[in-house]
């Protein structure tokens, strides 16, 4: 939803970003306006359950009240999980104090310990792990792993009427016997191997930082911070972020397939020369443009 | 830059108004975005010095924290004065507090009674009153008037070389006489009168409510919210807004000059009926159409 840092620029909206799996929508940091620009790429708000904030900085989450707010009076009543640093619950708390409002729905507040790698969020089709950055402020990464899918089922090898129990042991991988212990069928005659699962490490803000890199090590897509050139390296260096070459730098020690890089200074316009300068170092490196969606596929 | 209520919709913004006052700028709420569109109309948001926050719901202040930290990082110097309810002062600096940053400018806060009208900013061009306004939370509109301006002097028809001091004592509509008391030049003679001086009077958000027609009468110009049409009445009256024909009600009985309709609901895609039904009642009433520059001028 946007990929500028500090001051919107250029017509670039602040760090947003929304991860679909399978139909469900996790966002991850929310600058301002990012319910505008969920509406503008026809984005249903309604249809987020979990929101990542890496760190409270304001271009990462000055826009999550007046989210949150919309989604209260847009009639929402189920409950959503918010996972951020200390600070954030007590900011939103203030806020809906002086505007005297209760949210029709239940915010269950996950403070984040950014100093941690560990597990903060579980559902049925993702993991996602906590990557401790290193930023001027406390700043958290996100690491989200789908989890193993089920071996797929050869519609056509199975009988109409086979019974959901008898499915669910297939696509478990084990075989399926009669009731007389017979071997009906062999599980790798009806079923195909799981498709492939996707992890996609999320690094901002932070500056060059190789800890991170067993974290986020073979991660099909990483998102990490190129604020600056190398041409600005000491203004990278003194901001806590990272240029271009060192992001790729990363990737290329972490193995992932491939680079995503965004939180542009607004000092660039024109931001192809950070796409160079990462691909100099690691060819499948790309700029995090706005609206556009990056599907990870086998 | 926006007239919508509540959620941001079919294209319109939250609430915030940039009012210019001889160049110099005043804005008046600022809700999410306002940065942006600050950009978009091309108004420089350092010209800004004077910030008056009406209340507390989210779609009237949500965009200030964000051109607050834009201002600093474009490098701001110059003080700021902010005026607001009670909370305001505490959400900004508990922002601040967890983002470890402190402004390279002054922000000066003023809390405004919004149970009083009284004067809250005066400058060399203006005094701003407070209007107590009757919202579900402490809720204060706006009266921005004009200072008395000073005699125009007639170029033509004074000596090139005329002393400052003389120009001075003709601007304030005092003779000029030589220094032995001979009259040189009579007021009348070389200056014309004043410019006329405007007065706007912003109140959102508000139920119906007289009490405010004796602080807003014979304003050139009020702004007042008018969320639903009258078939809405109900609505309006228990989330304590107002309908167009409530709201022109009102600037008749204020025999204001013109009206200014806004806080549109986002239920209404089509907002021309709302203009329709003021004029029903008051005819000089107009869209708050965000872009729209509305220009007081004799």
């Amino acid at each position: 939803m946007g990929s500028n840092s500090a001051t919107p620029a250029h017509r670039r909206h602040h760090t947003s970003q929304l991860v679909s799996v399978e139909g469900k929508y996790y966002l991850i940091d929310c600058g301002e306006a990012t319910q505008l620009q969920l509406k503008r790429y026809k984005l249903r708000a309604q249809r987020i359950n979990n929101i990542f904030i890496s760190h409270l900085h304001g271009d990462h989450y000055l826009g999550l009240m007046g989210l949150l707010s919309s989604m209260h009076l847009m009639g929402r009543n189920k409950s959503l999980d918010l996972y951020g640093p200390k600070g954030l619950q007590e900011i939103i708390t203030l806020q809906l104090k002086y505007s005297d409002t209760v949210f029709n729905y239940e915010v269950n507040f996950h403070e984040i310990d950014t100093e941690k790698h560990q597990l903060i969020h579980e559902d049925e089709l993702v993991t996602v792990h906590s990557i401790p950055l290193d930023h001027r402020i406390s700043c958290s990464g996100f690491l989200i792993s789908e989890k193993p899918k089920n071996r797929r089922i050869i519609r056509e090898a199975i009988p109409e009427d086979f019974s959901v129990r008898n499915i669910i042991r297939l696509k478990k991988g084990e075989d399926v016997y009669s009731e007389d212990g017979k071997l009906l069928f062999k599980n790798e005659d009806v079923t195909l191997p799981p498709r492939q699962t996707f992890k996609y490490a999320y690094c901002s803000d932070t500056k060059y930082n190789e800890s991170i890199i067993p974290i986020i090590e073979e991660a099909d897509m990483l998102y990490h911070e190129s604020t600056f050139l190398e041409e600005h390296m000491d203004r990278a260096s003194t901001t806590y972020h990272s240029t271009a070459k060192e992001a790729a730098t990363i990737a290329k020690k972490a193995k992932v397939g491939k680079l995503l890089l965004g939180h542009f200074s607004a000092r660039y316009k024109d931001i192809e020369p950070l796409q160079q300068e990462a691909r100099e170092v690691f060819e499948e490196s790309y700029l995090a443009i706005e609206g556009e969606e990056f599907i990870l596929d086998s």
